[in-house]
């Protein structure tokens, strides 16, 4: 070997000497990509054995089997138990249930609407849910002339006709727009302001189109408000094809009458839990990661997707670590909010233990936008230093499918937490979500494995990188 | 007006000076700006008509209810007529059928196979599939031992226990790949060239383990070849459960005998028919856009992702062109191929016709990878000027949820037209595609409508940028 290395020497000895002036970077740049190197194949693991062994996917068979979870509901307390256990049996760390007030509405017996026959008109049941804090309907129901408008400004230019009768706020949700989660975010008014509209005009009840991307009969719940100064009235939604149905009925018979009856009750508020547990970090244990989801769900179908799915990928970020072998530097908090649906009083109360907590929340991470293909991440914060940082991570993310790093809002739940550096959204594909959202279509079969162990893995990439890096 | 003019005059008169001096894009810059727009409203357009209509949804139920479409089938003939029948109702210029011979074979009799009872082993039937263009069996079918192995290496240790067995090639899709493709390709040898291998050490039949994601028992089938050199052995697939249960089978009894009853015939070449129709440029006639899918499919379920969706979104490109009443400068050229699964002579026939014509082509945009969410396109050339001209565009097409340009293969047709300029394959999600490939999944009910439109609408604005621009 020395024989041979006089000439050669020089010229490499040279080129060297050049690459120490003219290369700063150079003494950092070789550990760099190692650790680069170390992040890609992390990830590739991580997305390997999501993908491989689908376990997260069986806990969700397990949760979902448990059925709805309504706030204050029975099923709700099964499965903050089963949840509760789950984590003890996954050997997280600090398990605990976070007590918290949460609403008790109740829908009781299952409602009941028809359009009373009348002419050449037959009658027709019609296919319908009480909307999430609807009141009841006296014992024998109400019926009633129906108005039908498609907007609030309708409604106010019709307001003398809306005395007595039942509102139908027929909007369809716009189809034509690429996002869903966008044009849910234009209809839903109707589902969750209709009945204070309705009451401001001496109207008696409201029906409203449910606010969906599929054009079947399922009806689609979800919040609704009422206000202290105006009567309530009852408030349901109605299948879509329905809707299609009394809409041409009333084209036939204006003069038609609809029935119906709704048996709910609202409860006094309930002692109820989030559910929290997670890996304490190896170097920096006072620096928090959370990965959120939210525990309650509607109380139709299983509430797979909204939000079973989003609980299960998150306490599965925390197994994947365990599961690899891998020792994160901060510490993994993994929270289960109870009561997003109908008050947000699991993350509320989160936020207020995180604000007033010594401990530092590097990021509050959410997944609450179904179990579809990852595709990126909204971070929700003024500093576009903290966007551009992990901005710059994209390529490792990208081995879960994450094309995207944008400001943008993190979720229902992990808004409050304002004491978090930054807060995250997961953001998957949305074109099936509303299919399925706050009705009995949202059970397990709905949720893809693959598409759901891809969202646990991208979460978990995210994650890992947080927790090697800070903010 | 004039009175005002004087003092205020002589300040915007000195910026406008400045402008002109310092700014000296400006004279471009306002049409840019405004031809922009018109390329994003456009782009809305396409994206609001496609979604809100689902016209191409509706003539998919109607390509579908046709059903499977093998090459040189009564129902392929079937599907031309409708092809071709539709294209003159929508009005398209110039349709007509391209003849070309075509493989024709036939699956004849459902096959059967099961696990001879022996020992504590019960009779089993197995759900299997012939691979297409398997031969037959003899009639009163095969019986055997099995020898189970993963690999064409595993199969070569293991070469002196084949002679007079059935080969069972197990290897499982790997599920830990993010791309199904990927992991498709790697795992498909087995399907393609088994009978190959088995026959050159003696044994008597393959059972191939369905290349799928799904873990259920519908088996699925696909091509496969055999060499004249070697003897031709009946070849199926088997579904994913039934491999399993048949693997276990052959760990408690390794002597056991599966028998299977295959009804193949290879019938004399068909003539059969690309079916194509376009509408002429406007400025340019003689630069041709070719939008491609292929007509036929494997004959099971409806061939509904693979590939009724790709024939239906091309043609419903055209007819979005129609229904917003754009008049693209370049011809747009919508080719349904005929044979792609079972020799390609379809897409061969057309490239030779587009290689010898006095037309230019500038494109050739393939749609076969399954009616899923559009995330990006191939292109296939070896040109990184024209890589990056179509990338600029990429802020448009995003209107369709369109992420990436990236260089790789157009697909299986497509890639035959070398005369064209540049080849692009549409690259949606593809997490579910492997779930229906080829197998009787694949029908209707499993095409998502808005997964399906945007894939139209996203193909649509890239022609539409091709057609405006060129290459």
């Amino acid at each position: 070997m020395t024989t041979k290395l006089k000439y050669p020497f020089t010229i490499p000895g040279f080129f060297y000497f050049l690459i120490l002036v003219l290369d700063t970077s150079y003494a950092q740049s070789e550990p760099d990509t190692a650790k680069l190197e170390f992040y890609y194949n992390t990830a590739d693991k991580i997305v390997r054995e999501a993908l491989n062994e689908r376990k997260g996917y069986q806990l969700l068979f397990e949760f979902c089997a448990i059925g709805q979870r309504l706030s204050g509901s029975e099923n709700s307390y099964k499965a903050i138990k089963w949840a509760f256990e789950k984590m003890k049996e996954l050997d997280f760390q600090n398990v605990w249930l976070q007590p918290v007030l949460v609403p008790h509405w109740k829908r009781g017996e299952k409602e009941t609407a028809k359009i009373i026959a009348s002419g050449n008109l037959p009658e027709r049941e019609l296919e319908i849910l009480a909307l999430g804090g609807s009141i009841s309907t006296p014992d024998e129901g109400i019926t009633a002339n129906v108005l039908e408008v498609k907007s609030f400004d309708e409604l106010k230019v019709k307001k003398d006709e809306a005395k007595g009768k039942i509102i139908f706020f027929n909007q369809k949700l716009d189809q034509g727009l690429l996002h869903t989660f966008t044009s849910y975010s234009n209809a839903v008014n109707q589902r969750v302001f209709g009945a204070i509209e309705a009451a401001k005009y001496g109207a008696i009840g409201v029906l409203v189109r449910s606010v969906t991307t599929k054009y079947d009969n399922v009806p689609h719940t979800g919040i609704m408000y009422y206000v202290d100064s105006l009567p309530k009235v009852p408030a349901v939604s109605i299948g879509y094809l329905d809707a299609d149905y009394l809409y041409s009925a009333l084209l036939e018979d204006r003069e038609l009458k609809v029935f119906m009856k709704l048996n709910c009750v609202t409860l006094p508020d309930a002692i109820s839990y989030n559910v929290i547990g997670e890996i304490v970090g190896s170097e920096f244990p006072d620096e928090v990661i959370v990965v959120g989801g939210h525990l309650d769900s509607w109380d139709v179908g299983d509430g797979a997707h909204d939000n079973a799915s989003g609980c299960i990928q998150i306490m599965e970020v925390l197994d994947l670590f365990k599961r690899l072998n891998l020792k994160p530097k901060r510490t993994i908090r993994c929270v289960l909010f109870i009561n997003e649906e109908n008050g947000s009083r699991g993350s509320k109360e989160y936020a207020l233990f995180a604000d007033t907590s010594a401990q530092k929340h590097v990021a509050a991470i959410e997944s609450d936008r179904g179990a579809f293909t990852p595709v990126g991440f909204n971070v929700q914060t003024d500093s576009s230093e903290i966007i551009e940082k992990i901005r710059s991570w994209l390529s490792i993310l990208e081995r879960a499918g994450i094309e995207w790093i944008k400001k943008g809002g993190s979720g229902a739940d992990t808004q409050h937490i304002k004491s978090a550096i930054a807060r995250l959204g997961f953001v998957p594909d949305d074109q099936r979500y509303m299919d399925f959202h706050h009705s009995a279509n949202d059970v397990f079969e709905a949720v893809h494995p693959r598409e759901f162990e891809l969202g646990a893995a991208a979460i978990a990439i995210m994650v890992f990188l947080l927790s090697e890096k800070g903010l």
